[in-house]
């Protein structure tokens, strides 16, 4: 980019800024009845709903990098993350605002892709933007989003609703955004060992990983699914920590034990060649990786083929068991790990 | 502090720290019917109530400055900021989700008292504080709030609901936050200046801008006086950006004009003191000095009468005119600032 192109938010005004920012206002939703205008968003849930809230928070440096994070990918990203625990509770979210701190060292340009990114994925999940605030920082950019659901009480699915014989099942394939992830840290190391301005990563290859990380969707067709088919699962959660550790909190809080069949993980053959690229057990990147935004829930086994007619992109990979067995790792090898429950 | 009782998160253990902060849930409220244990938070509204979300974020550096701000402070104000929006739309504050990232330089002990400063504000404003998520950080400290209240539709009010005649109030007194940031900001470079770790600032008679600035208190007490004398406001305003600003932007979504009357604007004396000592106006801090945290609003002239028989820290300090007259001050020494109201 030519130097003279470069705004920042200061020689472009604050106020003014802010209010270009009523553009990217997503889908407009009936319950929102005061919006950006005022000082807090109100929202008239329909017929009796209940209203959810969740919120994230994401730091230069910590969460997300620059280097090889588009802004308009960060800001789908940060909206994917808080619509992730509503749908997580099997709501349906309604409308998001977002807070920014953002330094003079990104311009104004850099800032609107970021609400474009944001725009985007408010249009994909069907909610409405309803402005946020944005205020100066000295080095680092911070994105915070709180986001709003609402839903029938009856249909609400906590992580203390598995009970022993669910099924557990997970949408899509694990271990994406970590291999992603791998990925794109090689690249830049590569590209600092260089010291070139013009260094070019060939990323092609690796679309499908670098997508997963950079650019995460929520999985409300699985929601979709449920409602076609009138299945209310038994326990679910955001695949966001890595599935050991998203299904510890559902045996934790559910009194249960875990049973995992390793090799029914749904693991991309993409995700398998980076793996042996770095050298590395892919089971690592599928059981630990976090940030897939898949979904893991637990349903009755006879809703399985119920499911399948309406939804079909879910693995069955183990079963919810008495809490007395833990959390164990079935290899298909004869082999048993074994994992405290209440380890985290 | 003794070097070997500093213990930073890492140490301590993420997972230890997060579970502990479920102590600090201020006031169980019936309508959160699921808190901390899921992803996202539920609020089952009562009585056909609407739902209000509002957020903040702080950045250290920026919204506030460690070398004078006690932890447990900061927590106080964080919620204070956040449910400030909510009451300014006249509606009930029940609960607040808080995100934190926390570099390493914090210990664990300072975290909680930020934790325990949130627990009393909670305390304070009759909230549930629901958690939120820890994460580390690599230079500072960032706390993120979102609060939601609720309330009757037909109660809520609005920047926009201000009518010519309506005369325009505002509670307690104002300037007193920046009063006390100039005292803090001028004992902080003594302190530099001195450049010793022993460096005692002598605080006492400034105790009060201090407090307002460090630790300031949202009005609810406004809003039980609406209440028991079944009073509604035309529009309100936190005053949070400073009067001026905040008038405008009543004066802008009302379609009115604004008339002040200087003489009228509450400031209490140590305000004076301040700005005499540091030689500057005094209309400043009480015009332009943000985060006081009191209300501006807008009544009926035969309400304020009714009014002052429930509730009578406020003063009248203008009116609602025509658009044309844009935003007048009148000084009271025949003069009549005039300003553009769609200056922001």
């Amino acid at each position: 980019m030519n130097k003279t192109d470069f705004v920042s938010i200061q020689e472009y005004g604050l106020p003014k800024f802010k209010s270009e920012l009523l553009e990217y206002t997503g889908k407009k939703r009936n319950e929102i009845i005061s919006g950006n205008s005022d000082e807090a968003v109100v929202i008239r849930p329909e017929n009796d709903n209940v209203i959810s809230t969740s919120s994230v928070q994401f730091l230069e440096g910590i969460h997300f990098d620059l280097t090889y994070t588009p802004f308009h990918h960060l800001g789908y990203k940060l909206v994917t993350a808080a619509v992730c625990d509503i749908y997580s509770m099997n709501l349906t979210p309604v409308q998001i605002q977002i807070d920014i701190a953002a330094p003079n060292k990104f311009s104004v340009d850099m800032l609107k892709q970021f609400y474009k990114g944001v725009q985007k994925a408010c249009e994909d999940y069907n909610i409405q933007h309803t402005g946020g605030d944005v205020s100066p920082s000295h080095h680092i950019l911070v994105a915070s989003a709180s986001a709003t659901g609402t839903g029938d009480e009856g249909e609400i699915v906590r992580h203390s609703g598995a009970t022993v014989d669910d099924v557990i099942c997970v949408t899509g394939d694990l271990g994406a955004a970590m291999a992603g992830l791998r990925v794109l840290l090689r690249e830049k190391k590569a590209w600092q060992e260089t010291g070139s301005d013009h260094f070019q990563p060939d990323l092609d290859q690796y679309e499908y990983v670098v997508q997963r990380q950079l650019v995460p969707r929520a999985r409300f067709d699985l929601l979709e699914g449920f409602k076609k088919g009138s299945i209310r699962p038994g326990a679910m959660a955001g695949v966001t920590r890595g599935i050991v550790n998203d299904l510890q909190k559902i045996g934790k809080r559910s009194g249960t034990g875990i049973k995992l069949y390793s090799p029914a993980v749904p693991i991309s053959y993409e995700v398998r060649n980076v793996a042996d690229e770095m050298q590395e057990d892919v089971d690592k990147y599928a059981f630990y990786g976090g940030e897939d935004f898949e979904m893991v829930f637990t349903v009755r086994e006879e809703e399985v083929e119920k499911l399948k007619a309406e939804f079909d992109d879910f693995s069955v990979i183990g079963k919810i068991v008495d809490r007395n067995n833990q959390f164990m790792i079935n290899t298909g090898e004869d082999r048993t790990i074994k994992i405290d429950l209440f380890e985290t």
